[in-house]
């Protein structure tokens, strides 16, 4: 789903660098949970730190309990965005990613919601037949408010290069 | 393992703000392997495109066969960043990531390691218990060089407040 929806009347189409306009925003149609479980699994696996692992966490530690590594969160909300935009275009892959950065801490049972907005686009200078298309995506609780976030510098087909 | 082993003699104590100086170095002393199977199980799960899952790629794509998630790459070197540094040091936590960048694809059966090296440090102005580091992690192929590479911007805690 998206607020300006730009899907071709092919649905199995993708979307190509010119059906993409800047202030295009596409949303998640499902929120995904972090279960404990799933928190404990990705952290023992990618970040075994013991607040993301369930392990008694030290006096200093900033987290009260067991939160999900952020790593987690960026890949359960990439799942989002991907079925939501990433999946839905011509995507030939990321340059880069800027900007990550986590709002609050994602607790067992937290659920998310993920969307992305296009924030610019240009025609690649060395190759006609790729668009760099750079998004916004943000992680969402329920209410709303924002997770977590971050810029995928992307690079998208173009359908006429010229 | 790491080139400058700042250490303290008990090796149960954490590494404080105190004992990290701009250009420490903390190489993992193993490297991870991205098979196959660990591939496509994290394609499915977290970034569900064509040529992260082993479908046939679209003739666009510019990867020839399949290639991990760039996120895999990223979670599997964390991992060893982590058994490097972030879990030998205080760490209170990531305030975010910068620059997170593929300099070239990952494909079944690459091993990578990982290095860590203190980039910028200084005392929190709002929490005399905090110190701010910045650190950068390379995971890195067999012969050195460089496959992704990441900004961290973290929070670790510091010894003497005062």
């Amino acid at each position: 789903m998206s607020d300006r929806d730009p899907t071709p009347s092919n649905s199995d189409e993708q979307l190509a660098y010119e059906d993409l306009s800047v202030g295009d925003r596409f949303e998640s149609d499902r929120t995904v949970e972090l279960t404990r479980d799933s928190i404990v699994e990705f952290g023992r696996e990618y970040d075994p730190q013991p607040f993301h692992v369930g392990d008694d966490a030290p006096a200093a530690s900033p987290f009260d309990g067991l939160v999900a590594s952020g790593l987690h969160s960026f890949a359960a909300c990439n799942r989002l965005a991907t079925e939501a935009f990433f999946g839905r275009v011509a995507f030939l892959g990321g340059r880069g990613v800027d900007d990550l950065r986590w709002y609050r801490p994602v607790r067992p049972g937290d659920a998310l919601s993920a969307d992305v907005e296009v924030v610019e686009k240009r025609v690649s200078a060395s190759d006609p037949r790729r668009g760099y298309v750079d998004v916004d995506v943000t992680g969402r609780a329920p209410a709303g408010d924002r997770v977590l976030g971050w810029r995928v510098l992307g690079m998208i087909q173009r359908r006429d290069p010229e």
